[in-house]
Order: structure tokens, then C-alpha cells, then sequence
């Protein structure tokens, strides 16, 4: 801990450890001409006060608590950057919590964030979050929480998305425009709202176009990169293969663009693809690869700024915030 | 905060808060029996420590801070992801503080850090870190820092880094090889230990091939992406363009990419391009982009790693490691 503390600078000063706290905390208690002395004094020593007396006394952190499934993920770092940028106009430090898709590990973290470590937490669930009560323990401590992306299934809290269901409709009516008429669903396995969403909008639009739904369609992958590449490669050389993919997760999409290179099949001539995506290099892609791009900036810093308005009790009632954000649909060469 | 404290806990238990206290920390004054049933209740109830008696009492905070300039960066992110599979072991948290390369920034976010808030700090420094007292204040408190892969010039302090002077060698060797005669060295504006040794590589190297230096060659960007388009557009359609190019910055890569689709400037027959980068889509660009790859999760890891021999005294007298790992140059289309 720091050199200079409360009992040092009011050795320097010649003053009482509750004058020197006290001048400080600008307390009417002590003359001007003092606080200016103990102030230029801890300026020179450059005391800084002691996070954890100043936690104890006020009861609140300064801090709070963002719990992800990953971070080298082009969705997640910018989500994070609209977090951070919203934290830091407030003056807020941000914990980050790793929780690799282990539900194990979310469980153990969200119990820990129950014991007044921060004044607020952002979630976003990893796959398979089977069990709610570790979520609603933490809600029924009153410490705000908001759930952005990934949301749990009824929980009534508030909650940060994008328009999942449309955007997945408006990418395979996108597919089926293209000329597809075997399109397959890529995403990970266990509940998600977000994969289950978008599967009910790919569901919906085949039904449209009176396209019969077929659960050979349906690729659930997992977190091992070099099982998904079998997996799809599979599927795609299975009689009766996909010409058209939706994929749900963008590593899914580069997978398949390495599968595709591998068994030489050609995209987008043999195979359409379009993902949920961040990738920056989309359109540098060979061929560019057509997205639907959550707006995962702005979905960060609309998390954190709601969780900010109910940290400072700006809302009011039982009013629940449930805010969406539209997603883009970006047509590349990929699904010509 | 948390619903559950100490009170709550020794009402419903009929104890005093004392004893309460001593049953959680296992102490020798308390019975088995009553120890038992302390802990029972403390299960049941989801009781949860105050993290910041504790850390009064204890004097530490089970807390570090990680200080990068962006985490919308595939090298950030991985280092990240490093340095949090070290602290989850150790049972740590983590603070994640983003400088987006301004000085002032940083400079406030490290004083605030003196105050006891972390046991140990990691720092990747921002662009244009003219003044570094603050970064001696911070060493002078005798909190453990350990800087990684941007490093202050000479503090002698706790690093871990790449081997950017003999990779920027290496891969202008290898533009050279490629038959390049005007290679041109693009990076960020502003002192960063990074650019400027992996600059003094390509010096050496357009030394040993009696290739004249020419200060036009060295083009300083900014954080600004439409400005850094306009640069490089301007000296790739000027007489005497350069035929190769080594970033250090994987954006700026990116951004020449799209300057040369907007010229039409052909990659690789007019332009060889070899980028510093942790793209993971580098192999589906078009074309397929070289690169010098660091190992951004290896060095998140080893520096927490190191951090935290620190942290818990296991690093003797007056050691100071300054470790460095070894990139890897990959050479694809772009350069060939």
C-alpha cells in the first residue's frame, strides 16, 4: 500500500489524525487557512486516501463489475470500450470477469460481486447458463444489475439487445433472395437468448418462403476451434449439403472461409454466407464477407449508462429499462 | 452493498459480532461445534464478506490494475486474456483502465493507483509518454509494476516485451529479399519503445544492404483514421513511391489495404506489404497478409505471472526481470 498515509501527514503537519482527516473532507469544522495547509501538504507528499477506509465509511465502491464470456472477441473488446468510456466520465473503476462460456465460473464470480465488492454489474451470460439462481441471488441484494447481448430468460431486469430475431429473419430472407434454398443455421450449443432469437427469425423467414425447416440444418458447434472445423466440414460435404449459411458466431464464419479454402469450395459461386459479425476486415475478406453488425459500441455504452442511472437512483418506480438497438445488414461479396 | 453483514448474521445465530468474526477466520478461541453451525448459517444466508473491512484489515486488496492504451485491439485483447488466466488462478481481481493514448489520461489513472487501491499494477504505455514521473512515483511507493511491450526508456523496472528490433530487421530483410528497393516504415507518431526499436531494425537492415534511409520513408500516423488514410494515400501515389511496406501497427495495414483497392494499386506486384499484427483473419485476406506476430497471450500471461512473484515476495533482492519473447514472422501473399 501507499507510503504516505492519514498518520504520516498529520505527523508532517504537526496536526491530529482527525483534524487532517477532517480538513480534507472540507469540514466546516476547520479553518480556511488550515485546510489549505493540509491539502498543499498532501498535494507535495502526494497522499492519496485509502480506498478501503473511504469504502467502509461511505458504503459504495467506485467501482463496477463487467462479466463476460470472452474478450478476444471483436463484439465484446468494443462493447467494453463503450463501458469504459462511460465509467470513466463518471469517475468509476471497472472489474473484468472472464468467464471462458463456463457456467461454473459465472456462478462463482457473481456470488463473489454479492459481497458489496461493486455498486453495479453489467452481464452478459455464457452459453448454457442453466441454472438462474446465482442471478437472481444477486438481484434480490439490490446492487443494480444489467444484462446486455446475452439475457437471461425471464427475469424481468433490465436488459441491453439488439434486435436479434429481425436481424435473423431480414439475413436468411437476404439468402433466400440470393437463390438459396438449402440453408443452414451455425451456432454454439446450450441456451443463448441471442442464438435462440435468431433461430426463431431464420425459422420464421424459411416458413415465409415456404422452405421446409430440416434440423440437419441446425450446426451446433462448441468451444473448440478445431472440433467446429470437422464439424462443418462434414456438413459441407454431406449429399444434400447447405448453399447457403447463416452464421450466428463470427469464429463460426472464419472457420467455414477455411473449410471452404481446404475442400475447395467456392464462396460465393458453391456456398453463401453471411454471419453476426464485428470484424473490421470484413471487406478485406476474400471474398468480403456480408454481415449483420450489432452495435456493439453503442450497446456497451447504453449498458453502462443505464446501470449509472440506477446507481444514482435517477430511476424511478419499478420502471425496468429493456432497451434495443438495431443491428446492420452489410451485403458483400460473399451472398452475390 | 450486500444484504447480509456480520450483524444480520450473529442476531440470527444469537452470537456476538465478535465471535462471529473469529468462527469465519477459524479461530482457535471458537469451538468446533460453534464453528459448524456459523458457517452453516453463513452458507444459508449467502453471506458475504465486506471486501473492504477486509482489505483494511489485511492490507491488501486482492485487486490488480492492467493500464493499456485500447482494447479494441486484437493484441491488447489477447494480452488480456493472458494476464486474467493468471489472476483467476491466483483468486485475483482485475482493473482494467484504457489510456486511448493520451498522456493525461494515463497520468491521472496511475496517481489514482497510489492510493492502495491495487497490490500490483501492469501498464502498457501510451504513445507520447513525454513525462514519466508519475510513473516514479507509482515505483517509489513500493507497489509492484511491471510495464509490457511498451515500456518507458529507462527505469529500470520489471518488463516483458518482444523482440521488436530483430523482428523489424527480419521482416525488412525480408521485403528486401522480395525484391523491394523503397521500403517505407509506417507507424504511430510520438516516443514508444515499441516503434522505435523495431525502427532501428529497419535501419540496421537498410544498412546492411547499402540501401540509402530516406526520412520520407518514415510515415507517422495518428489516432485519427480518415487523417492516417489521407497520409498514406498521398505518399503511395507520389513519385518515387515506396514498393514495400513494413508496419508497425496492425491498423495501419488495414488502412493501407484500403488505400491501395481505392488506387488500385496492386498487393503484392506494385506493393509488398509485411504488417506487425495478431490478426486472426490475416490468412483470409485479399491478398493473405504477412505478418510478424507477437505473442500478445504469452506476454499477458508471463507478466501477470511475474507480477505476482512480486506481489507475493518470491523474487530475491535486488532481481529485476526483463524478459522477451520471441515473435514470429509468417510470410503470405502480401509479400511475396
Amino acid at each position: 500500500m501507499s507510503g504516505v498515509n492519514l498518520k504520516k501527514l498529520s505527523q508532517e503537519l504537526g496536526l491530529s489524525i482527525s483534524s487532517v482527516s477532517k480538513a480534507l473532507r472540507d469540514s466546516y469544522e476547520i479553518s480556511v487557512e488550515t485546510k489549505k495547509r493540509v491539502k498543499a501538504m498532501a498535494e507535495k507528499l502526494n497522499y492519496q486516501p485509502n480506498p478501503f477506509a473511504r469504502g467502509l465509511r461511505k458504503r459504495n465502491s467506485i467501482t463496477i463489475a463487467v462479466v463476460i464470456p470472452e474478450i478476444a472477441n471483436n463484439y465484446f473488446a468494443l462493447a467494453i470500450d463503450g463501458i469504459q468510456l462511460v465509467a470513466q466520465q463518471k469517475g468509476y473503476h471497472v472489474l473484468t470477469y472472464l468467464t471462458h462460456e463456463d457456467a461454473q465460473n459465472q456462478e462463482s464470480t457473481v456470488k463473489h460481486l454479492q459481497g458489496g465488492r461493486v455498486d453495479g454489474v453489467l452481464i452478459s451470460l455464457c452459453g448454457d447458463t442453466a441454472k438462474e439462481n446465482h442471478l437472481t441471488a444477486l438481484h434480490e441484494t439490490g446492487v443494480p444489475v444489467v444484462f446486455f447481448d446475452r439475457i437471461p430468460e425471464a427475469m424481468g431486469c433490465p436488459t441491453v439487445t439488439t434486435d436479434d430475431y429481425e436481424s435473423g429473419f431480414k439475413a436468411t430472407e437476404h439468402l433466400i433472395r440470393a437463390g438459396c434454398k438449402r440453408i443452414a443455421y451455425l451456432c454454439v450449443s446450450g441456451y443463448l437468448s441471442t442464438t435462440n432469437n435468431r433461430m426463431n427469425g431464420y425459422l420464421a423467414a424459411l416458413k415465409k418462403y415456404k422452405i421446409n425447416a430440416d434440423p440437419k440444418m441446425i450446426i451446433e458447434c462448441s468451444n473448440d476451434d478445431a472440433a467446429n472445423l470437422e464439424v462443418i466440414k462434414r456438413r459441407l460435404k454431406m449429399k444434400g449439403r447447405p448453399d447457403g449459411i447463416l452464421s450466428s458466431v463470427e469464429k463460426l464464419a472464419i472457420t467455414t472461409y477455411y473449410v471452404c479454402n481446404e475442400i475447395q469450395l467456392k464462396i460465393p459461386q458453391q456456398l453463401k454466407i453471411i454471419s453476426f459479425s464485428c470484424l473490421r476486415t470484413a471487406s478485406l475478406l476474400s471474398p468480403s464477407l456480408s454481415t449483420i453488425t450489432p452495435p456493439a459500441f453503442e450497446i456497451g455504452k447504453e449498458s453502462a449508462s443505464l446501470l449509472f442511472r440506477m446507481i444514482e437512483k435517477k430511476n424511478f418506480g419499478n420502471r425496468i429499462d429493456q432497451i434495443v438497438l438495431k443491428s446492420t445488414l452489410i451485403e458483400r461479396n460473399s451472398s452475390r
